[in-house]
């Protein structure tokens, strides 16, 4: 076993619930074979970061360090690790492991984040019990199969929102097959939904955006979408009815709007919930008997998800829009987010 | 244009709502060039007969003929017909027109059931505005486009609930790509389930059927189930949780039973309505985040569907399992399908 090069790593942690970190220091897990130690130079705010200091998602593990957007430097690696070298740019989504065996059903099907021994980048524990710690600090070690190369053209400041937002669009299209003249409608436009509008548009697709703030028009139209609807305008949303093959749900929703959604949908056409609603949905049964629409959800990205995803980001010059903040700033950071004014993606800078 | 042979239809109709019907007649459409007239030797009653007798679907147009699994022979036939002739055995399903033209956006995915000028076979109107009347009749004047021959093999009074039952049932495990070795778990084991055991099982799936009622466990398995899940019995339901690649609902559900439908797919499973719940499906997004499982739904098959339906009874030995009733007791057969005592459907004789 190789002995890691910081072995107390400083970091930004929440005490109790709430939108407030400070600093605080843990002692990382030994350092595996196959484990590889990454000095932090970027790492990006997630909405579930945000869930998870303020308990929306159910109790917390304290202290905890968020952040599953990192992008830094190998500074150390296990014996059995062959596939990276110190200095390698790397990145780390919001996974840090699964089995990855073939007797397993998720991850026989590379729908790994649902692997029943799958550990959560933070708010998490590893089998030995050692709470995961995530990307508001200096460092992380994780397991070498959960860490993927940053392409070389990939400026690695832009890095951090595609680990998890960009590859958590970009997985169900890969998966439900999105292709060239396939019309996809994205609601929500924010950290995940400025990522899928890149995504689909890149796949070939007519992108059709929808946003009740005219005021992104501009920008949509900037990053591949072909029709910008503003929600509030009935004569727009008219327009598009029974028209979209997919419709990816980027931002929360009411339950009462999927009747709405499924009026939009060409038949045969397949919703994919990735923002979690507040309360149930509810909708009427006629409604996709009527229109054979399919109504379905999706996780993170798997291992080879996220690699396609930087790969494909890199081929074509995908990138997020991002506000930059210092790490020491991180306070103010998840409050601008927290008030929805990001535009789209937080990324602090840890120098 | 041909005079069709009958010219006044008599038949047993409702006169408003409730389970009553009664001789009538009717003075049929004119024979159209691409009509048919067909002398009706069997129907079947089907829940939908039933739905709109009660104007469970909202009002109905009465006096009612219904009856949408019809299986007679052909007695005349328009100028344009070439497809069939005078004695062929031909049966017709629950619609008797649709455009199917290319340009449809129905139509041109084979979806034709869903097609704007759809005529459904009874309790709908033709463009110009003549009721359409269904199978509890003497006779029936169709477009050939929605006439099918039914194959050799297959003995014609079995023949009418694979117009309806059969073929809503093989639909959508047409589209879906149901196949060998897939686990297809079956709800409601009545006129649609004991058909969709022996499409699924001919299909080489694994058959898994589910009902409260024990007694039907031996002719389950006859039919070609694997295994029978007494939902009652929360050991054998959990013996099947997370295991099945399909759900086909063939009986009414309660909004309440889709968080347990959910709980019994594998990763990426898909359920498929094909009865209409009691109220609003409801259920908790997480739960379908969670697994990547598709809720979706089928109405009857289309042409392309029915013809393939028919076709793969006849090489499979598919049968429905029926109950005759002549169509003089046609009253005292709908109450017994109200009462849920038919095993499994019913066939009305028409001689």
């Amino acid at each position: 076993m190789v002995q890691g090069k910081i072995n107390e790593i400083h970091g930004w942690a929440a005490m109790g619930p709430g939108l407030n970190v400070e600093p605080w220091s843990y002692t990382p897990r030994p350092l595996g074979e196959n484990d590889i130690e990454i000095k932090i130079e970027y790492s990006g705010i997630c909405g579930s970061d945000l869930h998870t200091l303020k308990e929306e998602w159910g109790p917390a593990i304290f202290p905890a360090i968020v952040g599953h957007e990192i992008v830094g430097k190998v500074i150390t690696k296990g014996s059995k690790v062959t596939e990276f070298n110190e200095g390698d740019t790397v990145g780390v989504g919001a996974q840090v492991y699964s089995c990855l065996q073939g007797d397993c059903k998720a991850c026989s099907r590379n729908l790994d984040p649902h692997c029943p021994k799958m550990v959560a980048t933070y708010n998490s524990k590893y089998a030995d019990g050692q709470p995961a710690q995530g990307g508001y600090a200096e460092a992380v070690r994780v397991d070498a199969n959960f860490a993927f190369r940053i392409p070389d053209n990939i400026d690695p400041i832009y890095a951090p929102p595609l680990m998890c937002a960009g590859v958590t669009v970009f997985a169900p299209m890969l998966r439900k097959g999105v292709k060239k003249g396939d019309r996809v409608g994205i609601v929500g436009i924010g950290g995940l939904g400025h990522l899928a509008i890149q995504y689909a548009h890149a796949l070939g697709a007519e992108v059709v955006a929808f946003s009740h703030s005219p005021s992104k028009r501009q920008q949509c139209l900037e990053l591949g979408a072909t029709n910008f609807v503003d929600t509030s305008d009935k004569s727009q949303v008219d327009a598009v009815r029974h028209t979209l093959d997919y419709l990816i749900i980027t931002s929360n929703s009411k339950s009462s709007q999927y009747a709405e959604f499924i009026s939009w949908m060409a038949f045969e056409g397949t919703i994919v919930l990735l923002a979690i609603p507040e309360g149930n949905m509810t909708f009427a049964p006629f409604d996709i008997i009527s229109t054979e629409v399919s109504i379905t959800g999706s996780m993170i990205g798997g291992v080879i998800a996220l690699k396609r995803a930087l790969e494909f980001a890199a081929e074509n010059n995908i990138r997020p829009i991002i506000e930059k903040y210092p790490i020491s700033k991180v306070n103010e950071a998840l409050q601008h987010m927290d008030q929805g004014k990001a535009r789209y993606r937080i990324v602090l800078t840890h120098e």
